[in-house]
């Protein structure tokens, strides 16, 4: 189950020929009577914002936060590419929305693949009516849009949730920061809720932050990121601020968990988390500042728990703190505290770092404040899937 | 030629048993006759500095800027060891002194290896007379001090240079920011010019920030880091702060190109230099966050002029441009400007892709200032060095 899970919401996904293997390269996730539903969208902070997010950032505010439909394309980011690239995106846009009978603002676009080379718009407006023309309802259809979006992915990735009758759902393609060669974060959610567009912007906002903000592969910044919140409407039900941001928050934190899990030639999740800190800021410095570093990543990639390069990256998070009250733990089990290694089960520990997925927790002993930041190892596989475009 | 190039100075380079391999792991350089010469030094800026770094800052500033030597050790960073580690090193550097008839805050030292082990103090204590012993002039020892500092390094850095009858020498391993699991980046250099402790940490400041603190590797920073200035005067010339500052910074240019061409397991050394930036801090953020880029450094270990990934970075830096006026060259060919990819000579790009050593310019259109970071590649074999201790 996925963004068809809620109400009111049609996909489907098909293969354009954008990309040369043939595979699945386009999705589409609409409303099932293509109206304009309240909808919410982030992109990326990055300057050189491929034209797909130009597009779909001037659709957004020009139909005052609405939408009727998301298309998706993966194989071309249509980044780099000019004002060409932005009027091919424009061109696609176009096309659905006359093929729908809606107006262009009310279509958003998302691309992910390779920067820098010429979009293949003619390939992308032969994939769209067929797009169109296989939207459906119900568990299939969903999958469908997923796979669709996927480029160095492994698995299609889904999430849905349930608060008092209201439905949630969404799909993702990994990532940001993971696959960058190939790829980018884009995700759909949706949602049967009445909502306000205002409504849907600040619980997207929270929800982004405490999700795909905290993730981190290799520290860059895709020119292409998007994730868009659509709600239809369909159940009638209207929750709180606070019931839609929970919502929206677990059907990303879903997300996000599974596009480090399917990070490139990754062998490890890991869950770092810095407790005991002065604020969430300082934490959130000092667990992004560890989950980044290179040599602690290597270090999980070799299943070895080296403290020491973890007390070096906290020293350095740019974090007021007093080094000597910090402690390190690899799944619940203190090997580090107060300037010494403590004398801890190393058999215990060796299967903590067997697993596929392990929590490092640093404490700070400076209050009570704590996040977490997940992250992957890095590993001679991810460097062979991104030395090279072809 | 090296530390005991600049007229009085000696060094030696000893086993003292730190490394179990028995290879040469202790390095002393000192002025011939043991005066307290005219010193500077800066150490890293990580809070969970190592305890040579705590005792050398205490000397150098009890001294006022006053050394008679360094005592540098390999194999063991004697880092997050806690108090007994700071006890440790400390009866280093009084055993030295002891042997020299000096005063202890007359010496400063060093360490570079693993972090979080207790240092073998005794075995250290061994090999001070044997190192005081051995303590020559002439090539050789310099060198031999040299290779007492290796760790993962592959060759002795080594450097010197000569401004109007003053002579300037160096010794240097590798690398912060490079090989951290066994290392750190050390470095010593000296000079026969008469100055002040003033006027040398002057010069080693405008040097240090101009060489050691543009190179970058993985964007750690170690524990140990250290570098040191010292002035014998023997030479009975005094420079200007505009000449010093040169002769320092020559032979800290020459260490540091030498760090990153000797980095774990890389095959290129690629200068990313950024032109046409409104400010030096801003060419220096958009070299520096292209030259961290994991993704940019695998595809220069690939061969792979992907211009996109590098606009990517620029797009992220947290500059203030025009992303419309980026321009990309390999080797003095522009492969992107103006938001379009040229119609560039790809035999020639693939020869400057072939090179070992590699220029990429970042052209921002703003305004006159440029800076360089020099960094390496990221190859498999950077992983198999850093992901096990052991």
């Amino acid at each position: 189950m996925s963004v068809t899970y809620p109400l009111g919401f049609v996909a489907s996904g098909v293969a354009s020929g954008i990309k040369p293997s043939r595979r699945k390269d386009m999705a589409l996730v609409a409303t099932s009577d293509w109206h304009a539903a309240a909808a919410a969208a982030t992109f990326t902070q990055n300057l050189a914002a491929a034209a797909p997010v130009v597009v779909s950032r001037q659709n957004i505010a020009a139909s005052r936060g609405r939408a009727a439909a998301v298309l998706l394309t993966s194989g071309n980011a249509n980044a780099a590419t000019g004002s060409e690239g932005e009027a091919a995106a424009r061109r696609a846009v176009e096309a659905l929305a006359s093929v729908a009978g809606v107006h262009p603002s009310e279509v958003l676009i998302c691309s992910t693949g390779l920067i820098g080379i010429p979009w293949p718009v003619e390939r992308a407006l032969e994939g769209i009516p067929r797009a169109h023309g296989e939207l459906a309802g119900g568990v299939e259809a969903g999958v469908g849009a997923a796979e669709a979006m996927m480029t160095t992915d492994t698995f299609a990735k889904t999430a849905v949730y349930e608060i008092g009758g209201v439905r949630f759902g969404g799909i993702a393609k990994g990532a940001a920061m993971i696959a960058p060669n190939m790829a980018t974060m884009l995700a759909v959610v949706t949602t049967d809720a009445k909502a306000s567009p205002d409504q849907l912007a600040r619980a997207l906002g929270r929800a982004v932050d405490a999700s795909f903000n905290r993730i981190t592969i290799d520290g860059c910044t895709s020119t292409n990121d998007t994730v868009v919140l659509m709600a239809s409407g369909a159940s009638h039900e209207e929750l709180s601020d606070e019931e839609l941001a929970r919502g929206v928050q677990a059907v990303c934190d879903s997300l996000a968990a599974q596009i480090v899990f399917d990070a490139e030639g990754s062998t490890k999740l890991i869950r770092v988390t810095c407790t005991g800190a002065a604020s969430e800021d300082d934490a959130l410095a000092v667990a992004r500042k560890v989950a980044e570093s290179s040599l602690v990543k290597c270090s999980f990639f070799g299943k070895d728990p080296y403290w020491g390069r973890v007390v070096s990256e906290v020293g350095t998070a740019g974090v007021d703190l007093d080094i000597s009250q910090v402690s390190v733990s690899y799944g619940g089990v203190t090997v580090y505290s107060r300037l010494e290694e403590l004398d801890f089960d190393r058999e215990e520990v060796g299967r903590v770092m067997d697993a596929r997925e392990i929590d490092l927790v640093v404490g700070l002993g400076e209050g009570a404040a704590s996040a977490t930041i997940i992250t992957a190892d890095l590993t001679p596989a991810y460097i062979a899937e991104n030395m090279r475009t072809s």
